[in-house]
């Protein structure tokens, strides 16, 4: 039996949507939450001070790109990936396994693991269930995610039975041997999570639920979402596997979304989030407001003096206009991405607090409403 | 008469150093100082809350890149570049001839002024003494400089007293202007310096100093110097015109320098300092250090998980390792050019500090030496 380290403080009386508490062994991180990702060991653009000064108390870092540069083991030296970049909150770290799989022509899967070859020099890598373990216990991750192969989409549902079917049988070696690596170094930590696949088939993902909440790990996710299917198709799979998953753990959804979704999934009963748009798009010069997104290359701020958001009072918005942003913009300045990375992380750092409040008061549906009402005045019109 | 902006407040028993204070409309300034460089408002990666923790109260704009971007017409409606880019201390901007003077194909130069093209979009401009008064004027610059002629160098000595001539006549035109502007314009503010020009001729030098003085600025730089002449010959210059300078006003040697240079530049009597090199050396990947300049990129920082300068306390030292900032510059993370950049920029600071108090407690020469003796260790060796 795992210890628990979810505590499930409040559920809303009109929806799925939850209010918990996860303890982790760097941080306590207050549920439903949004992980910024650090890719590289850094969320692009955002010192570790500001993600802190925002609220953020656990990030996301990618196997993947670890291993190939720096490499775990020069991050295990310098104590684990908090220490090599210096973030005392928490850390969970994916298994490497949606990265290795979107290689395409670069990787070969047998039922032993893959073999694949880096982006960066062509070099050749084996990514196993048991390596991508370790390789997460060196960088000392928090959160462990089991090694998954996501399939692409459209998969025929014999391919996604397929994929599905070596994800479970990975997920128990995951399994088998993050306890036997406990077991040995009693200083180890990091929770293992399970990953439900089975692509856009509610019948898969109905036998994935199932599969991995046997298992019992502490955590489950749901991955193979966001990979291209249309967003009704997106949501099916969401609302039809959230309720499969056990209520007494946190339910992660992972690689999603834009602000609309956040609060869609949290409806359906999702506890953990992460996404790169935030800071891709603030980079691309859009920033999320209160009434929608909007694109700081947009004429109409030439002259704008006010702030981006007059509802933001972070940072971002206290201290710089529109106006002085888009020049920015304009003369590639990387005060420019700097920003509105910031302002639109610590806008998605807000809505969570939003939503972590009207859950707690019991206004969820209400604040859902209400965000939408506002948000639509705005979003998709120039952005 | 002008106000006196400047207060001598001591110099060197034992060398020319002087230590000063300026009194500026939105700061006084501890000199001698160094002025970050905020070419098209910004100093590139640095917020202006990060320049304002290091310790700086006076930083730079460049006219050329602003009048082109954004206009000054819109600056002024921001409420001047203070107000454009959020800055509360003082600000000197340029007056554009270096960078019109080096646009060589682009540009045509009359006695009225310069026609130039745009180096952004081919956009024909027209510079003249009495356009770049009201363009700083517009800008709301503190200190706003005459606008000069920056011989090449080399250049023959008939051109350069042509030019030199031409620029001591441009001045006049320049101080006539701005006095009319401010006779009519009770509200105006900024401070005008004159720039001493003359190439590597120590004769034109004597020449210029001396017709510059006569005008009667309420400071005073030296132009024409770091322009592809070698270091002797630049210290030359400097050496031979910084005692023709009134001793009574603010000295500023423009666009230098390295560190070495600027203890140099001090011990020859230079209150004011402007240079890009510490951003863009950050942005290369070279750290200044106590020891010296160091690179990122060499492979012995490869496991280096101790500060880049252990005699830095700042943010980037406290927080981050030269091998965490290694990995950020080899993977083209924003956060690399952040670090080192705020690492280099507050690296002059605090050099100027130090510096500053050498001065005040009569001891220049001394800390000087040992300066170099530490610096000496590493400098170029591998940067």
């Amino acid at each position: 039996m795992p210890q628990p380290i979810f505590d499930l403080l409040k559920t809303s009386s009109e929806s799925a949507a939850r209010r918990g508490r996860l303890r982790l062994a760097h941080a306590e991180v207050e549920t439903p939450v949004f992980m910024p990702v650090g890719t590289q060991g850094t969320v692009k653009a955002l010192s570790q001070q500001e993600l802190w000064e925002m609220g953020f108390r656990l990030i996301l870092g990618n196997t993947y790109h670890l291993h190939l540069r720096p490499g775990e083991e020069l991050i295990r030296r310098a104590g684990g990936l908090h220490g090599f970049i210096g973030w005392e909150g928490g850390i969970l770290t994916d298994s490497g396994g949606f990265q290795v799989f979107s290689l395409e022509d670069l990787r070969k899967i047998t039922e032993e693991g893959v073999m694949f070859r880096s982006h960066i020099d062509g070099s050749q890598h084996f990514f196993s269930p048991e390596s991508v373990m370790d390789v997460q216990f060196a960088l000392g991750s928090d959160i462990i995610m089991a090694f998954d192969e996501c399939a692409p989409h459209p998969s025929t549902h014999d391919y996604t039975v397929a994929a599905m079917d070596r994800t479970h049988r990975w997920a128990k070696r995951c399994q088998d041997h993050w306890q036997q690596r406990r077991d040995a170094e009693p200083n180890l930590y990091g929770e293992l999570f399970g990953i439900v696949q089975g692509g856009a088939y509610l019948d898969l993902r109905t036998r994935s639920a199932n599969a991995v909440a046997e298992l019992d790990f502490p955590g489950n996710a749901i991955g193979g979402v966001s990979v291209g299917e249309p967003k009704e198709t997106m949501f099916e799979v969401i609302e039809h596997t959230t309720p499969l998953l056990p209520t007494d753990k946190p339910r992660y959804l992972m690689g999603v979304g834009t602000p609309v979704d956040l609060l869609d999934a949290v409806r359906a009963g999702i506890d953990m989030f992460d996404c790169v748009i935030p800071s891709r798009l603030g980079r691309n010069g859009s920033a999320y407001t209160s009434i929608g997104r909007i694109n700081i290359k947009n004429a109409r701020y030439t002259d704008d003096f006010g702030p981006v958001d007059p509802n933001c009072e972070e940072w971002c918005c206290r201290n710089y206009s529109a106006a002085y942003i888009r020049h920015l913009y304009k003369c590639d300045e990387i005060m420019a991405a700097r920003i509105l990375s910031y302002h639109n992380v610590s806008f998605y750092g807000r809505l969570m607090e939003g939503i972590r409040k009207s859950i707690e008061e019991d206004r969820f549906l209400q604040f859902h409403r209400e965000f939408l009402a506002r948000y639509e005045q705005e979003d998709d019109k120039n952005a």
